[in-house]
């Protein structure tokens, strides 16, 4: 079996674990006190251009995104957020649990908008009304399209005018920031966000994402948020350890190499699949690839490749996804295009 | 200054009042445990012919609508509710308090259809989403429109197909059974919904709703769900008192003297402003009427009226919600269409 | 049945009934956006001598403490309360429903203390441990008792030390202000606390709690707040007017001879139920009586007289609770005492 | 610096590091949807002899806890745990996150017993308070003693009797059941328990806990229950990896062969350290060791030495906890003494 399943079927990069291993014998304090943890936010301090950075480093994306974007609210304060976003879609309802709203704004393309922004916010009128507070974006979306520089700073503009804080989802920022048609750096989405995470499961860790505090407001007792969220590991330094083995280098770091090759594997995928005369869902972004192919294509195909079946299309057809991930190989891709011809 | 701006801007009707004075002296015990609520539980059983029903009496509308429905729900459940619905838009996100979701769905004219259901249901996939558990519909709706039996009889259906159950917002029940067009009676409303309750504070009483739990699954431990949500009054018998007033008489009690009454004064209000020109946002049904009146003229009517400006409408115009109350006399009808002239 | 059982059983003193009545045709804003609640909060300022306090009204008691205190506190902090406290006791976890802790402290009668609380923050150590943030007391106790002034200013100089708000729950304030012995006056609580509420339900109004929140810090958002916990009525001046005419007169306010009247007659039953022979409980305050009863005549008492059997003394006798109430009338204390014999 | 901080304070035992490197590049699905999380569920069934129990795997001990715990409770209901307890001391209110209440009972060594929690069911009385549904005990304590089967007999019965369910913290689990003087075996705990887990972290895991629920009544939608608290891990496989490596072979495992190491190097350690003439705070049992130092004698210890100092003893002496993990060796222990002499 093939899998395109996901960018999370199979584990770390080889000098993630290296990493791991070379500090297994070392003792630390636990829970992110640690060399390794500081080092790490030093690390991505200098990166994205902001001394007073704080990092926190979490187990998976959606604790970082629940626990952190609920950090910023108060109880009757609610998030924004396309009606495609993982907060909304594929999280069980986390915000809730801690008692916010997510207001499902409409999007075409998995994009949120300015104008949708405006729209939730008529929402509010007074005191028997949720108040939106903040906007969560996911970059790339789930649909795997990259914000563009003038579309996040216009979304910062409406922040601004709306009083709403700038939360980014950056499960799979590596494959935006180094996606070829980008005009986005590291340093943008720090300058603009009020906090985003550099997400490192869906990169070639084993698992962990950095959360990056980029307002300092809301590093007020953030650890003992995390702790009730659930958000600790108790040995904290192993998210640490491995986001540090990613990115030490920066523009020449193993997350960017692993994010460029994620892409280019899945623009070999989507450039030759198109050539077989498939069509494409949406115009191809990062490394995740949406066909529309013909349901008893689909059936045939699942006999060795995994993946998933995403919407259906039309009556005879449905979209699928096909997932780059850090180790996918060109035989893989190989054995995809001749079971598609 | 002359109300048309809701149906709870003034006080008490009398008769209920008396009853409030006539037992004022009596001793009971606390909390709902006392004979006046058991008596208006017997009267309401009678009245929907439902012996097994449970009646549990709230203050208000919000609190009843939040303890009853997210009692129906585990934590990783949610409620599905038009987006005009009273626990979308106008209550704090107190079904959020709770930790469940409410999923917003479309309509158009405030009405929640099978259709929009389903399209909700969607959203169900697996573990990583949120169960739609529930629906909660408002009738007559927040604006004004009475269900008909069949469509009443499509969304039980529909709920049934799809392990849902069905909450009826009753705040002003009495409208939508006594309004001339409609097939509804209070037997198909106990029949068909999980709960629903019947509504006092805007018609007539200082304040006070009968929730009705239909099916005997959700009597569990309901008063300590009840009292962790503030739901309980310490004289709780005032709610019993005041709805007995009300109730007694069944097809001939004030309750429904009273709606009666409400929907006559709104008809004479739609019937003249439409005569004198005036277009109605929606066609009109129950207490309260949506009429689209420019904007240069509501500012003159401010003067003299309190009513809502509910929507703008065009650049020019914006809808405007008047609402007939127990005691809204032709009078005040009067100089209301002389202002309008 | 004669009740002695709580100072909730029956309805309001006329007086109140009548302010309803006389306000009952007025029309008002809902949700208390009302004159009578303007100028029931700016009677209340000039009564506790602080013109920067705000007021609002709340339902009952539970609601009061639970919305007002989980106000105070960010999701990770606590409250400690005597662990005979309301809010620990019988609120069916209020407070925890808003996801935060209450700490039961330590007390002998229902009085808290500052070595009490200095124990409570022990459990305070890093971001692992819950922060107690606030505390709440009682006055008088649930057991009857009053605080005196020197303990409270040495509670308040505690909670200054320990970065504690203090709460006070006031459901019978009145009883505690007018007590012959006490030092303490409405001033001294609103210069002390940083909120409490003046008790309505059991000193004379059908219902109702005016919460006062002295410290300006709490008043942001609350109204959204006080909605988001199904905390508002509709009609809220029904509120207002009621503690209006209450407290209308400040000193010779209906409220202090109500509060006055139902320690007198306590202190009739205390005093001559002592002559009889029997063992108080406690050293009697305010408008409680705890009396120690053999079992026997307990069960014969129960055939004439309702009252709470508070809990068990010994193997052959228990503690019962005699509640003075707003209408306690002198043949019916005689009837008591006479069954006492 | 030597560490005796914590069982947490390095990273995993070599061949649990060696089966997360020979399992890395295998694709699985994830969210513990894959073959290692079933060939260690029926691992631990078969070791427990329970053929329907659950397994699923949490990353660290408090989301276990927690969500288990919260899984089992009613909103209105609470956990009574020793005051002592992990949920109640070190989780940053985890529980009350959820909703629900702590009752933190009286113990003297971190053991609960039947007479306190019969005390603290006294507490419940009807609608108006929480009631105790669930008993959370930790084996071995936080203390380090562990629970012999006479005991959990007990409370078993006592928790029939009151209708609470028995949950065990076992994030140490493996020390208490290779201890010299137990008498239980992981059977008897799966009999009498209604969920247990086997803890990894603590026992050479990198991280990683596996959840027994032996109640079938609590496997409802379980998955959704994990989520929604943020308790999965997108590589779920990563956990049971871990745990099947340390598992395999029942009494023979890894698991079982740490634990004893862990266990005799703490018997070492408390063993010579009363020959030196120190005393220790409780009797010694498993892998933690609490000893009364002179106050000076900490400061020079922790110049070279990494530990807790727990509780103040007296005036000039404090208890500090002394923990062996599954690497301590003698050359440390050899330094650690020297240093006490």
């Amino acid at each position: 079996m093939i899998y395109f399943l996901s960018d999370y079927s199979l584990g770390a990069h080889p000098q993630v674990l290296k990493a791991l291993e070379e500090s297994n014998f070392e003792h630390t304090d636990g829970y992110g006190h640690d060399h390794f943890s500081d080092e790490c936010e030093a690390l991505i301090r200098k990166m994205i251009g902001k001394e007073d950075a704080k990092v926190y480093f979490f187990v998976g994306g959606t604790q970082a995104n629940v626990i952190t974007i609920t950090s910023m609210l108060r109880p009757y304060e609610g998030v924004i957020t396309p009606r495609t976003g993982h907060i909304y879609v594929h999280e069980t309802g986390g915000i809730e649990m801690h008692g916010n709203r997510v207001f499902a704004a409409e999007t075409d393309d998995g994009k949120l908008t300015p104008a949708a922004i405006e729209k939730m916010m008529l929402l509010h009128e007074d005191e028997h009304t949720v108040i939106p507070r903040a906007v969560s974006i996911t970059n790339p979306t789930e649909n795997g399209g990259v914000y563009r520089l003038e579309e996040l700073e216009e979304l910062r503009k409406c922040c601004d005018k709306n009083g709403l804080y700038l939360y980014m989802d950056g499960a799979r920022l590596g494959t935006a920031l180094t996606w070829p048609g980008t005009n986005v750096t590291i340093r943008d989405i720090a300058r603009l966000c009020d906090a985003f995470y550099i997400g490192g499961t869906k990169l070639g860790a084993l698992f962990g994402e950095a959360m990056v505090l980029c307002n300092p407001e809301f590093d007020r007792d953030f650890r003992y948020i995390m702790k009730r969220g659930g958000g600790h590991l108790a040995k904290g330094r192993l998210i640490s350890v491995q986001m540090k083995a990613l990115l030490e280098g920066e523009e020449n770091s193993l997350y960017f190499e692993i994010a460029k090759r994620e892409n280019e594997k899945a623009i070999r995928i989507s450039t030759e699949i198109t050539k077989l005369g498939y069509k494409l869902w949406l115009p191809h972004e990062t490394n995740q690839v949406f066909v529309i192919v013909d349901n008893k294509k689909i059936e045939e195909l699942q006999k060795n490749f995994m993946f998933y079946v995403w919407t259906p299309f039309d009556e005879t057809s449905s979209v699928i996804r096909l997932v780059a991930n850090w180790n996918t190989k060109d035989e893989e891709i190989d054995a995809l295009l001749e079971a598609l011809k």
